[in-house]
């Protein structure tokens, strides 16, 4: 088990089968720097275009197609006094007839103060001289190459991972993504210092941090969607347009998490998660929204 | 201010511009025994026909159309020691192709022990031997009358609210509703003793409650949908099909109570909005579906 | 068979269990003057108000829930030289991000032809001055009153029919709708000189008919949804939102449609929808919207 | 102006930045045989994995991103007397609760007469003994590499083409696709003998054909969505989910066409749109579905 520092020196907007910029076995850690949506490093140097440049595709030595690659968040350090934000809320999460009397999309900054661990709005906004917001980061963006030599932008999500903006995925959180082309292909970036659900004005706090993942292949998992779990919980990702159906895929897949995995049958599938299943709003903001299902792992059979 | 012990003896599967069995003083407080949502009361009669039938109406004297009804959700008590769910998850939760494979939508029983206010599956369902759940009483449906003249299913939601079935509808919350008739015409009913997020069994723990609630007429708020208040947060909820457009209806609501109410600029509800923002799905069962849109109130502006 | 001179002296802004206004025989015809979406008639007097007031509702004998209500569309005449549009898309038939650049939803002024049957913009508008529209008339909102008790406004869609705005709803066409309160209580009136598919500026271009429908009796047909026929082809229609569940409505009612009354198994059913379908779109301007899945006749089995 | 014969010897499944087959100039004419959705070929041979494998990529020499490429469909010619098609309407075109009940998704063969230009259920089904279908060719997926060199799979659709599924796509029609990676690389395949609106089953009748298109550079057109026009219409193309999304697409595209190529005013735009547009749906069974919005000619201002 090694740790490698990753010193990116090419990003890639696109998810997808571009040659490798490391490569690693399975169960080493990995300790990157990222840059944020922009492109702009720690020191404010714009290294790479829109959207959402990522660090990567970093190959893990066994991973093939039908195996899980697990990626487990183990520390996110903010390296930069500064983010941004956008101004206004987008014209796709609100009414219509509202979008069209929304603020400019402005860019307007932030101090974030690294050693109380808080963000503020600088210059203060009237009306909001008391919002200090404490930092709660989380990766933006991150997943495998998608099947088939497929590439998405990285504005968007799917199967693969992508940019889901949920605020589950920070550190302490493990994710399994579903390996698709040999070595996985990981690639992460765009981190957020905070968001609100759903992240509906467009981005998160925007700014740079030093991440460390443990990333280790886990064979012939056969999975379809993104699946998670963190201190308290277990959770399935659905990534699609309208929410509806992306709540359909993360409604489906921890259903047949719990029948194949946990051993339960569909009835009592069913009854767990109809009285316990939480939902979470990830991105709808993107092309593909993001939904989470999760259950309270008290709730799981005992022998897991 | 007054305290009516109302006994419905009839019910309505309609909130509607029907007579009212009750007329009360704003102000006025009334406790009542709902029954469940197949209509059977706690005696095990039943009392009236699906779906949900509900309590009511209540004719809240000084109400208007403009006002707002403010519903303090004071008490639940479960009444019975029984409930009941759906053994499947609903077909329009899952995958389409996930669709036909689900158990049948039997009707399965629940042990409800009001001492120690748990609900355990009776007979128990292999694997779930340990699942004893906390009651979370909630109200499914409520609300009243809605504009026009119409009249809608307590199977479903809009403006005037209905069968939300949102988690968050229980004790110590406050709810208020845009009134669109004289009187206000307040109906409720379809009491759970637990549910999870989305309903997606299609029930939660049905069964019979007695419920205490403070009414409350407010001159001339002019609310679009209704908004609730708890001890932590203040939302706006937003009744639709997809899930995207009642997320809009949520999103530009409370976008709206913090520009009117809280005195905030659009570009500062933005920001607030943007980077605390919290979703809860309701209902995900019905025609149409919930999205709740939550602010803490710690982040609201001082003075209020 | 009489036929009835149907002079309506109030109006309903809902399809709902309200008093009839004219008590009519199966196999009956009414002849009607409509007054216009804002409540406008013939003579430019404002007879009720917003929106789409009705003329009915018309109690069928012996027509009860769970029989068909036959309506056949006679004859559509003209009786106002001028109608009116809105001059803007609707906010909800573009890109959220193009919502807020669209003109301002002014109402505009179109001249009728009785005589040519055509209508021109007046005054007209620089880039269309050679716009000249055949007159292609159609009832934009009609139906019966829906089950329950319930009572649905004009400007939205359901089972029961209601404002689907369909180009298919002119003289010649059939239309059966499924029966749910005694005596059916049929509505018509939004008639539309012509209307582009969708409606999407929100409204057709808005006048007044004489209108000439023949109502009839089909008992236990089992509707779930408004069905029609016109020269050459026979169509289902669904109302919901997103298009993507009217759709679903549409198709599955023809599916249905197909297999118990043309006597195809669901196999021959697919093949002959999935090879020979047509789909038209109704309204995207209200809260349901509307699809509706038509089939060449000649493409029926031949018994038939 | 040149004319090529075309032989694929590779074929791709995925629209994307793949090294081309073939490299033409603006204005030269390809003459090509495709091969089914399933990858076989005119003699029965499988020669390419699912999904839709495509002929090419063909480099256009001059082609940039900004520009469009003008694909004018001259001719198809099917070579092959067989087609197939899937038994059962796709779950996913159906209500929910319908979907459990559909036919198995079994492969079912059609002749195509060749000479009669006619296709039939080979061996027939009962209740259809009379459908003998003329053959209406069109291509069921084409278009060029995405931006920022993303890959989509030709299972789903975007604003690059892809498998739309559309019967507009047949001889004499025109189609423009906005270039986004240097040579456009233009991609065909999935061809259909016939097809009813939605592709419900999931499929045309799959069959293989000699297409002839002619490409030609537009420069600097800069396109959003591909765009066509037949005999007696122009039209605009949205891809997406849910359909109202694509009809956003679709109908804002058509709207930007008119006033910046047609030199119309946003109100007049919007009147022409608004009562004489017509919609048609592509497919509705891949992950984006397709909605065309067009208009007819003869309405268009009259010096075009």
């Amino acid at each position: 088990m090694k740790t490698h520092h990753f010193v990116a020196d090419k990003w890639h907007n696109v998810l997808g089968s571009v040659p490798a910029s490391l490569t690693v076995e399975s169960g080493d850690t990995v300790i990157t720097e990222t840059i944020d949506a922009h492109g702009v490093d720690k020191d404010g140097v714009k290294r790479a275009p829109d959207p959402n440049p990522m660090n990567g595709p970093i190959f893990v030595v066994g991973a093939e197609p039908g195996d899980a690659l697990k990626v487990e968040i183990l520390r996110m350090t903010p390296i930069r006094p500064t983010g941004w934000t956008i101004a206004s809320l987008a014209e796709n999460v609100v009414d219509p007839e509202a979008a069209g009397k929304l603020p400019p999309r402005d860019k307007v900054n932030w101090r974030i103060d690294l050693q109380a661990q808080t963000a503020t709005l600088d210059p203060v906004v009237p009306g909001l001289e008391d919002l200090i917001l404490p930092l709660e980061p989380m990766i933006g963006c991150f997943g495998v190459a998608p099947a088939l030599g497929q590439a998405f932008s990285t504005a968007t999500s799917a199967e693969n991972g992508g940019n889901m903006d949920y605020r589950g995925f920070g550190p302490g959180t493990t994710v399994w993504f579903p390996v698709a082309a040999p070595g996985a292909l990981f690639f992460l970036g765009d981190c957020h210092a905070t968001q609100g659900d759903g992240e509906i004005v467009g981005t998160g706090i925007e700014t740079c941090f030093e991440v460390e993942v443990r990333l280790t292949v886990e064979k012939g998992r056969g999975l379809v969607w993104p699946r998670g779990e963190d201190a308290t919980h277990i959770f399935s990702v659905g990534n699609a347009r309208p929410l509806d159906q992306a709540l359909q895929h993360a409604t489906t897949d921890m259903f047949n998490w719990l029948v194949h995995d946990y051993g339960l049958s569909p009835v009592a599938a069913s009854h767990l998660m109809g009285q316990t299943v939480r939902y979470d709003v990830g991105n709808v903001f993107d092309p593909a929204y993001t939904m989470v299902c999760r259950i309270e792992k008290r709730w799981l059979p005992r022998r897991f």
